[in-house]
């Protein structure tokens, strides 16, 4: 055990930099000026109606994580009453130190981009190097949390229970936030971003980011719970259940003598060491644009990343370089596809200037093509993760038994390596967007505010890239979940002395069942989601007209009139968690209803559909998304007739379209995939004991 | 074999009734007078232009049909230097068979529709009653037809060969016309539809059927191959297909005894008997409305083939109930598709409703909303498939080995049986929405135009209920499909030397391969036809700019100056068959890599991942598109605002985007996933000795 020891080691010490560092940089963003009175009282209020939301959303979750973690006790690894209550116990145990971990990520995240966005604001005065560096450090503290907090907790879980399976419980947790932050985060910040211009930019004409709108606070917000908390939290469930399922299979490869847990531990100790290296890389050199700035850094952290598990596949002993091959495959696979998004969704590629020149036509046109290119954007990720998975599988085959399904965890464990890097470059966005709306509220000037905007951009940019790997990602590990669904049900099966399962075959109608509902499962989800929207942004919009019509002097901005930013901020809040709720008990109501109709098989059908249409309908939603609001701003940017022509128009509401669509409904799928597949590992031992059909 | 003689006695007098029935129809309508001189020459150009679309159409498709005919005879049922030359003559012989019966009763229903729209238009002047009849009386030829020659072809196939194997090729023949005429139809009739409604009503504010348009008679024409043609051809290919596959089943099972293939014909035979009776009951009572005429004309034929099959179960020796079962529930299910289709669609119900309202925000909200319901509006139609073929299999289970999947095939037939009527019912709409056209153009007067317009209505609505029961039994069908492709594979695995396939495990990582690349083809399919209407439409409307300038007078609709109706027909026609082929193309070459590279394993998977998302986006596109067509019917009526209201313009927008949706890309997936089978089932011999991972 001398290699875990050093492996070991190795990880402590790649999560006390990472903490070290981030603690460095934090210093560093808070040491910046901040002057001006205006945005230090606007900042104020951002920070605290994010904290208003997390508040909130964490009372709820604590309730519902309380319940789970009662019924994880009861059920799981084994039912209680067959098994040893201390394994349950740890169980219930590293579920909630999952969800805690994460909650307190995204909490440092806010606390640090919340700083950030009124520091980045002011640097812009200065020109794009400080402000960027602000924008991107005050995100990098987010990714090395996120990344540390992960890697720690997994180190810690197995550490002192010495059993991988434990590790699922922890990655459920993980999960469990990420359905409140991710999805409930997706509606708080498109209800406040519609109802905001609906009222402002449509009905008064006002600008964006005018400090008389009730929701402008509100907006800012959200972009903070939405992308920082919640693509944080998105990712960190994706790359514990990467570990998790990785570390399970390593485990009982290594009983036949072996390196392979060690490898998991040192590659991922070697990931977040190569975002650190990454992440102090990155600048705005001479001339050069933010985005390539961003992307370099990432190109950094992959070679970074390459390099040394290549030196220590070499060095260290019972190291396998076809292991090396398959996660070395994930992370290449992850950047094309980064890439191939970047290409349906950059302004200066092709793609984007199509769809903004058919705008032209009108806005059915921008619909049209929008609709049509994102359709066609999914097929290169999707292939990427079937040729990844595949080719990993192919690679690890000669090993030996069981190496094969390890290699596809090798390579979802290669893809998010370098998540931390990813995270800094996406948390790096709502700082920016959030510095160039305060810019605005405090009347910095015009040089400050395109300084501001053109960081913006790179962040969008950056942002579609982000989504497109953390998809890929998530598409990686559920094959893994499938694999740990199969593993509790024969558990549970063995108990019950019914033949076990060997595989879902897709010829045997209860499994044929399964994935057509299953396949619908993420349309119904995402719709759910994007009519919540629109309902909040429209309870939204009355209390907006209210405030309009009852305070005095708002409208006309008279000196000293407040709006009443905090009702607006309520009522994203209560609403985003009122609309989550039906949407999450759609998706666990149509698991047990398949489980009970039709048995395990039906359920592991079910959770294929679910996979392959799931990852489809998000990379469509994210890119299509992603892409009209790219489209918007190449317009804006004088093309096509410019800002306020006919094409600028329909251009607005196809942007208006893809907002809940990329920000609401696209990304929220990978949580209810995992939320469904844990509801069916919970209850697989039920299914397997009652069912109709099964 | 004396049942089997009194059942194809059976299936004989249906088939001679019908065809009977359908000329006293055809009859009937061309006695129905026609005076108006304008409309017969209008009338005349549609018949022409339709014909001008199907010769080139049947053209490009012959070519096709000889290349595949060839590629048949070599390798299938099995490759010809193994087996016996004369199986592999049959095959093609009935493949060709198969295109050729199916263009025929295309070429017959479009013959009587372009008769019936000019009689229906002027007898719109006598009432609803009167023109509702001939509308509904036109459409039923065609119905009669198509089914007529399904019957006649499976006989014939099996009574010359007695292999129904065979079938398969005859089913594959039906299959390549569809795509043509499915996916090529559809891209005509949206370009067309799309070029006039841009130059017409947008840019110059004339009339939507004004005869100055030079798109107007291709836009009419676009009806008729669009929706008679294209959905006969479309429904042809399922009911061969669905009556194929229960035959080869039927067979052999009927090795060990049983009456399984006298079952399937009687059956087939009772549905188009039970059709007849619908038809011939149809018309408008007193003051009753003509959708609810359609629809208890439905209920009428679903319950007479119930009654009929129960007695003929009862009286024939052999006859299982749990068969009879399996039929019920498919047809059954199938009703419930068509009226939670109708829930979404129908303008008096609350979707329809709340779409229009939303439209009030802005026509972002009319997209939002309409692709949120169309999600969820996917899952009854899915989990109606999938319940029907569990129930199917489950109570056929028991009857012994092989009838549980003989019991899905039997779902397919029954959900089937009336798909006479259902045709009846889909053509019924083109021939009232062209004699809506035509009373324009001849200038019938208001009250005619109105009568017109509600026959109108009634056609939209009932279409979009057959279309939801043409994907429901695709869906079924498809299943049969998976099994025929299963024993393709075998075959080829057999000769080879190489293990057999028993099914395809979703855990096995080249089926996983499969399925995510097979999920994301009908989206690329999709998009591209949606894509090439839009190329295709901008070229027909440059033609348009073409002739206003350059015909003096034409503009201003000048005595005797006429447009150049021909090079717009033209330009649809080439167009249609341009853009398809790259789709078709793609859907191949996508086909062929997977398979190559995987195996045929990847393939099984490939075929159900193109199903499964298939189904789920055919389902979504069909119903948003019904949803705004009639969510703009809706405020046209006066509603919300009324004609040229901002929520009128709104939705407007959300037709434009749903006509492509509903008329081109989500119809055509349907017959995508049927040549994609075709493709697989053809090579496997080739994928089962060469592939890469495989």
């Amino acid at each position: 055990m001398k290699l875990m020891q050093l492996v070991y080691g190795i990880s402590f010490f790649a999560v006390a930099a990472a903490f070290v560092y981030a603690v460095c940089l934090h210093r560093w963003v808070k040491k910046q000026p901040v002057t001006n009175k205006k945005i230090i009282e606007i900042s104020g209020l951002i920070h605290a109606g994010a904290n208003t939301f997390m508040r909130k959303e964490y009372r709820v979750l604590a309730r519902f994580a309380a319940a789970a973690a009662i019924v994880i006790f009861i059920l799981l690894p084994s039912p209680v009453w067959q098994g040893n209550v201390t394994a349950n116990l740890s169980m219930a145990a590293a579920y909630l130190a999952g969800t805690i971990l994460s909650a307190v990520a995204g909490k440092i995240g806010i606390l640090v981009a919340t700083q950030a966005n009124s520091r980045a604001a002011e640097g812009a005065g200065g020109g794009l190097k400080p402000a960027f560096l602000i924008g991107f450090r005050g995100g990098a503290v987010m990714g090395l949390a996120v990344v540390g907090f992960c890697l720690l907790g997994v180190m810690a879980v197995l550490f002192l229970t010495g059993d991988a399976t434990i590790l699922l419980g922890f990655s459920f947790g993980a999960s469990s936030l990420a359905l409140f932050a991710k999805a409930g985060g997706g509606i708080f910040t498109k209800t406040a971003d519609v109802a905001a211009d609906l009222t402002g930019k449509v009905e008064l004409g006002i600008p964006e980011d005018d400090p008389r709108n009730p929701a402008v606070i509100a907006d800012n917000v959200g972009d903070n719970v939405g992308d920082v908390a919640g693509m944080g939290a998105d990712l960190f469930d994706s790359n514990v259940a990467a570990m998790a399922s990785a570390l399970v299979m390593a485990q009982s490869l290594d009983a036949g003598a072996g390196a392979n847990s060690a490898m998991v531990f040192c590659y991922a100790a070697i990931g977040l060491l190569a975002s650190i290296i990454g992440i102090s890389c990155a600048r705005v050199s001479g001339s050069g644009s933010p985005t390539r700035a961003l992307n370099s850094s990432t190109y950094t952290t992959t070679a970074v990343f390459m390099a040394l598990t290549a030196a220590a596949t070499w060095l260290l002993p019972g190291f396998q370089w076809r292991i090396w091959g398959a996660s070395a495959v994930g992370l290449i696979v992850g950047v094309i596809i980064g890439i191939t998004t970047d290409y349906f969704t950059d302004d200066s590629k092709p793609i984007v200037r199509k769809v903004a020149h058919a705008s032209q036509s009108g806005s059915a046109f921008t619909i049209l093509s929008g609709v049509s290119y994102g359709f066609i954007s999914s097929l290169p990720a999707m292939a990427g993760i079937a040729v990844s998975a595949l080719t990993a599988y192919k690679l690890c085959e000669p090993l030996g038994e069981g190496y094969a399904l390890f290699g596809i965890a090798m390579a979802a464990v290669g893809m998010l390596s370098i998540v931390g890097m990813i995270i800094s470059n996406d948390a790096y966005g709502p700082i920016v967007d959030n510095a160039r709306g305060l810019a605005e509220m405090g009347n910095l000037g015009e040089e400050t505010i395109r300084v501001a905007d053109e960081l913006d951009s790179a962040g969008n940019t950056v942002k579609a890239v982000t989504k497109g790997f953390a998809i890929g990602a998530a598409g990686l590990t559920v094959i893994s979940l499938l694999g740990a669904y199969m593993s509790e049900v024969n558990e549970a099966l063995a108990f019950l002395g019914k033949e076990q399962i060997t595989g879902f075959d897709i010829m045997d109608p209860t499994v044929f069942f399964g994935i057509l509902i299953g396949a619908s499962i993420p349309a119904v989800f995402s719709a759910m989601l994007m009519l919540g929207v629109d309902r909040n942004a429209q309870r939204m919009v009355a209390e907006i007209h209210r405030q309009f019509r009852e305070i005095v002097g708002l409208k006309e901005g008279k000196e000293g009139v407040k709006a009443d930013y905090d009702t607006c901020i309520n009522i994203a809040t209560e609403g985003s968690l009122r609309e989550l709720i039906p949407a999450g008990l759609m998706a666990i109501a149509a698991t047990v209803i398949v489980g009970f109709a039709g048995g395990p098989s039906a359920i592991g059908g079910f959770l294929l559909g679910n996979i392959a249409s799931g990852l489809l309908l998000a990379l469509f939603m994210s890119n299509a998304g992603g892409l009209w609001d790219n489209a918007k701003k190449y317009i804006e940017a004088g093309n096509e007739g410019g800002k306020g022509s006919p094409a600028h128009k329909a251009a607005v509401t196809g942007d208006t379209v893809g907002d809940p669509f990329k920000d609401t409904a696209g990304p929220s799928i990978n949580t209810q995939i995992t939320v469904v597949s844990l509801v069916a590992s919970l209850l697989s031992s039920l299914f397997a004991a009652l069912s109709l059909f099964g």
